[in-house]
């Protein structure tokens, strides 16, 4: 029997209980600063995206913040009626193509902004005709000073090697560029709510999550649409907190082959924001706990399986929120599985890929 | 102690062991016809793009043609210098986005060419002023009459749930495409010897794998640049087949947080082909190697782990090879693990998602 204390709540008057948890719980504060910073910069791109238009957005990005650029790529689809494709960083870094991006809007994201692939890509992209703009982390890195466009993620310091708030500040930043292109740089309303809410979504209890999880070895993150990203992000700190082989799918995507692995027992996390996507994700919930699997899961409105509370939002914004209830969770869930959130075996902050 | 015979061959004068075995060797003797099949269509394809040049490629596919699509995408960008990224099919199928396509080649893959998600996302890729190049299995799909170009994938019928022989020819009809596109239409050398290399292919041994296999419920498939999309094929294949928690990534994304995960005994196949990639594997595969972790390797020339051998080829045309040795490797594993590699629990042939 698994002890599910202690929840994940920070002991009143101690020290919270890793950098991971005071990281991910600041990201509310952060925000109002971050428009602030970057509306000169996004006037300047607005301006000269009207004189100049680009036919095609790409998004270079690696990790935690190519989860980040799943994200913003359908925010960027839906609302610019742009369309936004991930580049494969290889391609030009690796091989040297050589690749016409005239027209073309390069979207990086990087927490260090120092990443030779990264960078070596990006480089490329310029002479071939790309524009670029970053979202950095680090004012002083190299992909910063070189862009075209600087769009500072402003969230100081991270110290823990699981990126967290600087992730969060990466879809806010997506929602604050797309936002300047699409209503000629007024804040939405949807930016204005968003610290309220972060806080409010830290506050929720997804402990439910933690028993069936203790002893995991593999699980599935399942989303469609606006969710997606955050779904990929799941897995990926789950992955490197928790050492669960955790990976994220389409809730069609899953259906082409995946779904195989789901039997009795399994574990699924299954996403929704209040849209279209909705009632295709809660019926494949729904098919996986007819088959005995061990669905948990976050704005579906289904009364089966273990449900994650989740805030009433707009669905552009409620995959954000619901990363921030899991964040919570998923470090006490690190603790519990015994391993130290900060450090997890084998990695450095700065990850440097050729 | 694992009883490793029956080896992954298929016993002399009897019938073949799975209807997927016999699909997956099909493939050498299938490619000669796939090319004059589809001259016509090519030429066509040709001229039409020579008086109005595409400025983007997207793909679009699920599944086995997803990763179809990630290994003809590199053959694009780096032989035709069009940058081509993979587009998401819940944008225009789901939401209905109105997103600009004027300038788009829209590639799509399917072997069934039938599911609604694929279908509608086409449609509405058309109605946005792409030109769709279909590369399907069933002439008489709506997805194969719809296309303004259809390249008839010539697999024939394919029993088994695992899509093999379909998925070898569609990476083949990538090489075609490009082949005409950048030669003017002239066959090149390597799809002279592919047949007679793809039938050597399938009689290398790669049982070696059978055994760490047996009872691994995860494994890491690492690839980069142009055997990534088959990697990723690998892992859904043992996904579908054996019921392992298979997940692929690029060498420089498994950096990136899931090598977390590698620790003592962790199974990892490691992909190269012999270009500026390998020198990259085969470092990461040393240093997972130094870990304890279980590495078996194709084409990287190293010394240390368990080595799976591959011919001689063409950089462009080894990821092919290594599918098809491997392919015959997997449908062993299958049987080996207690599965039907033609009926895999929870599937259907055709996928139908919207």
């Amino acid at each position: 029997m698994i002890d599910l204390k202690p929840a994940p709540t920070a002991p009143s008057g101690a020290e919270p209980p890793s950098l991971m948890y005071s990281e991910a719980a600041a990201a509310a504060e952060l925000l109002p600063a971050q428009l602030s910073r970057n509306a000169a910069m996004l006037d300047r791109l607005r301006s000269d995206l009207a004189a100049s238009p680009a036919h095609t957005v790409l998004t270079l990005a690696r990790g935690s913040s190519d989860n980040a650029a799943t994200f913003i790529r359908y925010l960027i689809e839906r609302r610019l009626g742009l369309v936004t494709a991930s580049m494969a960083p290889s391609v030009g870094a690796l091989y040297g193509a050589k690749v016409d991006l005239t027209g073309t809007l390069v979207l990086a994201i990087s927490q260090s902004g120092r990443s030779p692939d990264l960078l070596g890509s990006m480089r490329k992209a310029r002479q071939q005709g790309a524009r670029i703009v970053a979202l950095v982390n680090d004012a002083t890195s190299p992909l910063a000073l070189e862009a075209d466009y600087f769009f500072d993620l402003g969230a100081g310091p991270e110290l823990s090697v699981a990126a967290t708030k600087s992730f969060t500040l990466s879809l806010t930043a997506g929602m604050m560029l797309v936002a300047a292109l699409q209503d000629g740089g007024s804040k939405s309303d949807n930016l204005d709510r968003l610290p309220d809410q972060l806080a409010q979504a830290w506050a929720l209890d997804w402990s439910a999550a933690l028993e069936p999880l203790a002893n995991a070895q593999s699980l599935y993150v399942v989303a469609r649409g606006h969710a997606l990203g955050v779904a990929q992000e799941f897995a990926l700190k789950l992955k490197e907190t928790c050492g669960i082989h955790a990976e994220a799918f389409s809730a069609a995507e899953v259906r082409h082959g995946p779904m195989v692995l789901v039997d009795a027992g399994f574990p699924v996390i299954c996403l929704a924001q209040d849209d279209e996507a909705r009632a295709d994700v809660a019926a494949l919930a729904e098919d996986f706990i007819a088959r005995g699997a061990c669905v948990m899961h976050s704005g579906l409105g289904i009364g089966n399986g273990i449900a994650l509370p989740c805030l009433a939002a707009d669905p552009l914004v409620s995959p954000i929120l619901q990363l921030q209830s899991f964040y919570r969770m998923c470090e006490a869930l690190s603790r519990l599985r015994g391993f130290d959130p900060d450090h997890p075996p084998h990695l450095n902050k700065v990850t440097r890929t050729l």
